[in-house]
């Protein structure tokens, strides 16, 4: 092998880091409290929960990256006293605050929702009263994928809302935006500062989870430029190298920022196939210091999430075109296990596969049969 | 991991099985006399050098496949007691033996170059006066990539070709072939009979070796039709299972048989972006005894082999579109080291790209700038 990239993080999204990775000869370690991890069989997993962990892991690799959001950003301290970290290390201490995240849209003029700082019961009760109601509560720190949030309708919920989220000490109150759909672009910047972006995903979720994605993005022709805009400011601010995500509501009043995320990201999942190179290989690529590929779309995609439990894979493969991730993961609620690619035609046959998907899926969550693409 | 497919041979063919198998939760083990082998990084391999070897390969998987054509029928023999091998024995002990194979293909009325077997210098002259020349003097076992051939031009060169190919005890006279191309059919069976095909592959060879293959063969809509027919023929004759490649040469008489190899094959690497479902997908999409994935052209596709010497990874990587798929092997000449895949919106993008190939790779080989598609 030519290198080794070390990867914080050995779940679903490093595995296929680490699957792009290999035809370039590039070889992926990973950094994980569970060794037997999805990214295990494609290199050597280093435990965090061992003492030595953290210095082999480091030993492990050229260059660094990630895949796990939450990973500390005091692991990340130690590894930088000796080697490179992409993206680097503000980006994901920021990412990890959504205050500081906040702060930084507000920097860059990228529009987010009215919010407020709470770490009191009293601030609480001041954000409520100025923002009106409602509003989405939610931990500074440490929530995913609709965990650690709270949405406040009413003021009678005020005290149930600091009961369940104030132990948390740093939260943010935003006001609850009124938007038609969700929809998140992803870009990955080189190390000579080069952008490329993928066209916009739209995000269905179902309980928080991500259902399904449709790329690109229906009638996004003037959101494109816009979210391309926002994603590029926030890259060459940061000194970006690798995959950012930016997830956006669209409102009336145009594209406002929810969330970045300093990775790769489900909602890029589509890319595998259905852009000529994927976010998991242009990642891996500016990472090792590589040009990028094209991020041009082969055929309009929709990714669907397979969560919780697991499909028939002879089902699944029966559908025309379609393409299956399955990430080793046992079953558990609400967890993701794998996604299937469709790339139809046209919205007749996306219609006609859903229909087919939905009978097929333990847990078709959010998924429909009158999808356009 | 839902199933163990265990493949004859770790070569770069066994590699890129081994990652069309991961996402589909499929773990593959490798049989190969070196263990620090192409595939080796995404499964165990059991070394053939080892008394214990092969015993040990057997119990580590569940269904079996191979990627060496010359895998020891001695060795699926005893895989045979107690496991099923696909492709079926009988593919692979045709397809070792010239005389053999040329034997099916006149059963199935598969059109072939006029032959002869030849065992002593006698029959070799007796070959020459029935014949004519020129003819290529083939060993009907063992050769590949134009090694174990011989290519008779006059009388003269008799006895030196006898006395070059006579050890191997057994060979065939071919008529030399008039043929203005060279193009591959590969082929996929399902376990219940179902087959799905590739369109052809034009390919261009330097010194024997494949130097890149053209998909669709340019003007081919009548050829495809009658090579289909032909590797249909092969495929449910053998009640084979898996993927069958069937070479060709295109002649003024029509579509004439050169050899079939019973694996996924070089001229076939274009599917990996090229096609809905890969030849590696569908090969083990068939020995898991899953649905066959379609075989649709994504975009028509050039694949150009890497030979010898490693180009930069930076400088493939620059060209618009390309991807890079590296073998992990080291240079040797003629060793096939990687392909670089092209899938260029027109003649003209292609024309471009492979200009620019030529100044990259070390050994451009056979590509010109002159192509089509």
């Amino acid at each position: 092998m030519d290198k080794t990239i070390g990867i914080f993080g050995g779940g679903q999204l490093g595995r296929m880091m680490a699957q792009a990775a290999l035809p370039l000869n590039i070889q992926c370690t990973f950094f994980e409290a569970n060794t037997d991890c999805p990214a295990g069989v494609l290199g050597q997993v280093f435990s965090s929960q061992d003492e030595q962990g953290l210095k082999q892991f480091i030993e492990s690799a050229d260059v660094f990256s990630l895949e796990f959001e939450n990973t500390p950003v005091a692991d990340v301290d130690v590894l930088t006293q000796t080697k490179t970290l992409h993206p680097p290390r503000i980006a994901l201490a920021t990412a990890q605050n959504r205050l500081s995240e906040k702060a930084l849209f507000d920097e860059l003029a990228i529009p987010v929702a009215p919010y407020r700082a709470v770490d009191s019961l009293e601030s609480l009760k001041k954000a409520v009263a100025e923002l009106g109601l409602p509003i989405v509560l939610k931990t500074a720190t440490g929530g995913y994928d609709g965990k650690g949030q709270f949405v406040l309708r009413s003021e009678d919920q005020i005290d149930t809302a600091w009961a369940e989220l104030g132990p948390a000490k740093s939260l943010v109150a935003e006001s609850f935006v009124k938007f038609s759909r969700e929809v998140s672009i992803i870009a990955v910047r080189g190390q000579n500062g080069e952008v490329k972006t993928w066209p916009l995903a739209e995000n269905h979720h179902h309980n928080g989870i991500l259902s399904h994605s449709i790329v690109p993005a229906p009638n996004s022709e003037a959101l494109q430029p816009v979210a391309q805009d926002y994603i590029t400011r926030l890259l060459n601010h940061l000194n970006y190298v690798g995959v950012l995500t930016l997830e956006l509501f669209v409102t009336e009043q145009g594209l406002c920022a929810n969330e970045m995320a300093p990775r790769v990201h489900n909602s890029g999942h589509w890319s595998i196939e259905g852009a000529v190179c994927s976010q998991f290989e242009n990642h891996v690529r500016a990472v090792a210091g590589l040009p990028l590929g094209s991020t041009d779309v082969v055929r309009p995609t929709v990714m669907i999430n397979i969560i919780g439990q697991h499909p028939k894979t002879e089902d699944v493969l029966a559908l025309n075109g379609a393409h299956l991730h399955l990430y080793n993961k046992s079953e558990r609620a609400g967890r993701k296990l794998g996604h299937i690619t469709l790339m139809p035609v046209d919205s007749n046959e996306l219609t006609n596969l859903c229909r087919q998907l939905a009978k097929i899926l333990p847990e078709p969550l959010a998924l429909t049969a009158d999808m356009t693409i």
